[in-house]
């Protein structure tokens, strides 16, 4: 097989279009009658008319008596009136039926029971407190339209106007066949070579939650004759297809060769980052849609352009994620060949919102999870500066962004079981971490970017940690820096220390990978290098560089580099040995306002919390003395 | 059994504190282990740490070769390196491992494929299009914290990780008691006295929308023994139980009897409206609640009063449904005994949201379809007055408020039938209609409340339709007017016509019902009477007053009136007789900025579409001639 090397990218409006078009003939929605009661979620696929009116009869809107009104006349404080029993009145609960001549109700309240009957002491206008027939539904009135998805609301509405079914629109199915030689089920024990199989089950629950009925096939391998087997089979069984991966123009990437043999090919390749590799064919009248492998890719594709076609079955009708106006916190390039969906970090801090983009491949699939929403760079741009004010589309609701604290800086894990901590509050609050280093957290800070900035910078000089560098960035600057733990940093290496490595003399003689620029862990180990006498230079590797604890030690775990330092805890977590370098201040930086925030509050909370305390035990490496302390710097 | 009039009535908040407070300690939420592929919309009970790194291994992120880096230096346009295959490079397609020792990846499309290998024109520096082990997610990492609900992203992630099974919140059952001697389940013909038995099946949706497993029971009759052996059993076999209704003080209002005999109640009434008959009590340490039986009441108790406790039970948050400040259409009159939930439809007419209020009634199921979200009057407000901005609390997605036309003014079945084939176009769009009648709609347009106002108001000199009111109430303005239907009105009145009303003369002999005042229907009848020497006193129930043409119906076939006016879709649909009144004119007033809405221009077109002229026949006394013509009103 030939590679398929040049795909040509239609922007993204123009490929939907032209395949809207291609198979509009062949979608044919169809309906199906299901009870009122199993109905929330589905959607009508004509309009429902009420059977029955509600009130079914005029009715009793209130506890009390029905009365005739013209007996009731010139009754007052002064003047009660007496009632008698089953000829003036009856008793009537609300939604008692208020039969002739009953014309009026009167309260509970406002009556007296005596023994000869009810004393009234005010007049009945007639047609008070009744609810005529038909006061809220009416007979033969419509009560939903077509395309509307059932909610509870409506299911009791259908039920009081008498209506038990309705006719729905039938849920697709929609084929998922999983393609390629590589990729293994989750349950299987991966090797080298192996991927986790794991786009198909995301394409299972996002078509689900849109109103489709997922089907997913057993894995394929990369095999043309296999694969066109499958698909036909699908076709068969299915109102759409998806083929995933094998999209692209690699050796194996057969897709695409084989829609063209058995069916029509309308796009390969849209302009699109991630996702530019997605087929648009149909096969014996029915949409197949191939979608590239990498997972932001593969759900990028999906909602591009699986979620129209089924919206065409569903009856559902697109509708816009809420879209807030952020400040970007860094500068973002694209190219004019294609539309770029960058995930982003939103937070509100100081009443503004920022936007601080996370990691761009097409394969960091955790920085979706971790998103707030996605800024979209559209075809004719070439990107945004930082400081630009942008629209982010949002996944959540707005509200969960307001109760988040944004924290911005140097990594550590403890950040992780705050945010955990936190997450478990009654209220609903979030700690959004992204990692830059202390240095690059305090500018983040600086910016106006973030709540607090997670710190541990050394002052040489005075052995002091962060304070001298909280006064050099915000001079003039009333500044808080709640002290958060000591931990120690140390050289991590393979279990078992197979080469030996006693302290940073030894860094020399090894392969080392080392973190950012501007990290705390990389100005102590420069701090560290000078007191030896080393040169950067005499260690392999420097220049490599890791984004966490955990980056560097996922490298010394692989076998990719010999060491790297970081703390006790990322060492611990991956089985490494470790060489204690020494002890460090790890705390947090943030303005004075920041203190009153509710968010805040628990966070210092938690930060002194036995919880917190023995959780930190279990990572191992700190020491919480001090921790939960407010310094004011200035 | 005594009535038990006088509820407490605790402000909302302090009832939930208090209760939520009597109850944390009963409250144990459980959690479960499940498959990651069914964990969608489940919530996690604790952390996720991811087991694997992904990629499992440093891999190709391009379809290329893997190359050795060293091996490439030098390489560029005017000097060309040839690499020889297998010691050179290997194939290498997205995903694929690369191994030692190559350590870099070229793409396809900078590569040339000749005899002897492949030649290169650029040098790879190390690590290029090489995707490290843990890049995405490195073993140990905490991929999700407790508290979060699935998404399909998560899914994807979680597998990737190698998470096969994750330990979520066990959902709580939620038993559902419908009580009451007058309810009927929805499957059975009812008869007058009977209630349709609705809002349990409201409630099996909201709890289940919201995490739970609801469990409904059968009705159980008015008596005490029976509800009390009922609510026993349901404590035994619930994480919460739902008691509907008989939580008020009528003679059958057995409800919180029962539950102080068999548990302890906290709280009886809460100062919310509608809603105000709320039970928050425990029997057995489960949680029992007591909720009113008008469905309004009933929604607005189970979210304020039943997923406060269920969300202890799922880890849930409480979300804030998104809010917009809209401009009050009418003036609402509060008590400072009570918050009050007011339903509000929401347009947005010239780029400001304006809200109508919709029915108050408790009873008024049918408005919490129609409306678009809540505007709740604060316990220490009197209220607003119209033209104040308020907030408003949207049920759904603002940007379908966005997409609808609101349409304020005279009431006619055909504003259903377009409703209807606008909800079948893709593009999401709807029409929201108010009937005020002609007149009060042509105020709201003036007001800017409105973006159509259909009407039918004669001018009695000149015979023409609507022209004259529109220039009156936009003096110097242009206005336009689209041109709708010709219909019939006439007069309804019971099948077989059992009163032998012929014409107008015929209404001084039998009991009439009215529409309100401003509805051209009205004037055509107050036209015709007074051309038939008749004044509104001789006309009995005159007064009587419905709002709509189905609702003056509704009171004709239930026999509260012998006749009324109306046209003749309105008396087909409730089989009634038709006595023929004259022909009018049902046209749509707008301003001319109106027809350049694109959801205008799909309601023009659907206005002259055969789907819209066959639904009219199907109606009955409708004519299309001249239909979607504009005329300009100056």
């Amino acid at each position: 097989m030939k590679r398929n090397l040049y795909l040509t990218t239609t922007p993204v409006e123009e490929a939907k279009a032209i395949y809207l078009d291609a198979i509009k003939e062949d979608i044919k929605p169809q309906s199906e009658n299901v009870r009122v009661i199993d109905a929330l979620g589905r959607v009508t696929s004509g309009a429902v008319y009420a059977k029955y009116s509600s009130p079914l009869y005029n009715s009793a809107a209130m506890d009390g008596i029905a009365v005739i009104a013209a007996r009731t006349e010139g009754a007052s404080e002064s003047t009660p009136i007496l009632l008698k029993p089953e000829t003036d009145y009856v008793i009537v609960d609300t939604g008692d039926p208020v039969r002739k001549p009953y014309d009026a109700v009167i309260m509970a309240e406002d009556t007296q029971e005596t023994d000869e009957g009810m004393v009234i002491r005010s007049a009945a206008p007639s047609w008070q407190h009744i609810r005529p027939v038909g006061e809220d539904i009416v007979e033969g009135e419509m009560i939903l339209t077509r395309c509307h998805r059932i909610r509870p609301i409506d299911i009791g509405v259908l039920l009081s106007g008498g209506v038990t079914e309705i006719s729905v629109f039938r849920s697709p199915r929609v084929g998922i066949i999983p393609t390629g030689t590589e990729i293994v089920e989750p349950y299987e024990d991966p090797e080298e070579g192996d991927i986790i199989e794991s786009n198909s089950r995301m394409f299972e629950a996002m078509i689900r939650e849109n109103g489709g009925l997922p089907h997913r096939y057993d894995i394929v391998r990369d095999d043309y004759e296999e694969i066109k087997a499958c698909v036909l089979a699908a076709v068969g069984e299915n109102d759409i297809v998806i083929v995933n991966a094998g999209s692209s123009a690699g050796t194996e990437d057969y897709t695409v060769h084989i829609l063209r043999e058995i069916g029509e090919v309308f796009i390969h390749g849209v302009a699109m980052k991630p996702g530019k590799p997605v087929i648009l064919a149909k096969v014996n009248g029915k949409p197949v849609i191939g979608i590239p492998g990498y997972p932001v890719s593969a759900y990028l594709a999906v909602e591009n352009f699986v979620f129209p076609v089924l919206r065409a079955f569903t009856g559902l009708k697109e509708t816009q994620s809420r879209t807030i106006r952020a400040v970007l916190s860094r500068r973002l390039v694209s190219s004019l060949k294609h539309r770029e969906y960058v995930r982003v970090r939103v937070g509100k801090v100081g009443g503004r919102y920022t936007a601080a983009p996370l990691a761009r491949g097409a394969g960091a699939a955790m920085s979706m999870v971790k998103a707030d929403g996605f800024c979209v760079i559209p075809q004719e741009s070439e990107g945004y500066e930082a400081g630009d004010t942008v629209s982010v589309g949002l996944f959540g609701p707005e509200d969960e962004i307001n109760r988040t604290i944004v924290c911005t800086g140097s990594h550590d894990l403890l950040l992780d079981v705050i945010a955990d901590l936190m997450s478990g509050e009654p209220e609903g609050i979030r700690l959004s971490s992204t990692h830059v280093g202390s240095l690059g957290g305090l500018m983040a800070l600086r910016r106006g970017e973030a709540h607090i900035a997670p710190t541990h910078l050394l002052d040489e000089k005075t052995g002091i940690y962060n304070e001298s560098y909280i006064r050099m960035l915000f001079p003039g600057e009333e500044m808080i820096l709640v002290k958060g733990v000591k931990r120690i940093q140390g050289i991590m290496t393979a279990a078992g220390n197979p080469l030996g490595i006693r302290d940073i003399e030894d860094l020399t003689r090894v392969r080392f990978v080392n973190r950012q620029r501007g990290a705390g862990t990389r100005v102590l180990l420069d701090y560290k290098l000078s007191q030896a006498g080393i040169s950067p230079e005499e260690v392999e590797g420097y220049d490599a560089e890791a984004a966490t604890h955990m980056a560097v030690a996922a490298q010394v775990a692989s076998g990719e580099a010999d060491c790297g330092m970081g703390v006790l805890s990322a060492a611990k977590a991956m089985g490494l040995d470790f060489i204690p370098v020494g002890e460090e201040e790890y705390d947090f930086a943030m303005r004075p306002e920041t203190l009153g925030m509710p968010e805040m509050k628990s966070f210092l909370r938690l930060l002194s919390s036995d919880d917190f305390r023995s959780r930190l035990e279990e990572l191992g490496g700190y020491s919480l003395e001090g921790s939960g302390e407010i310094r004011r710097i200035v």
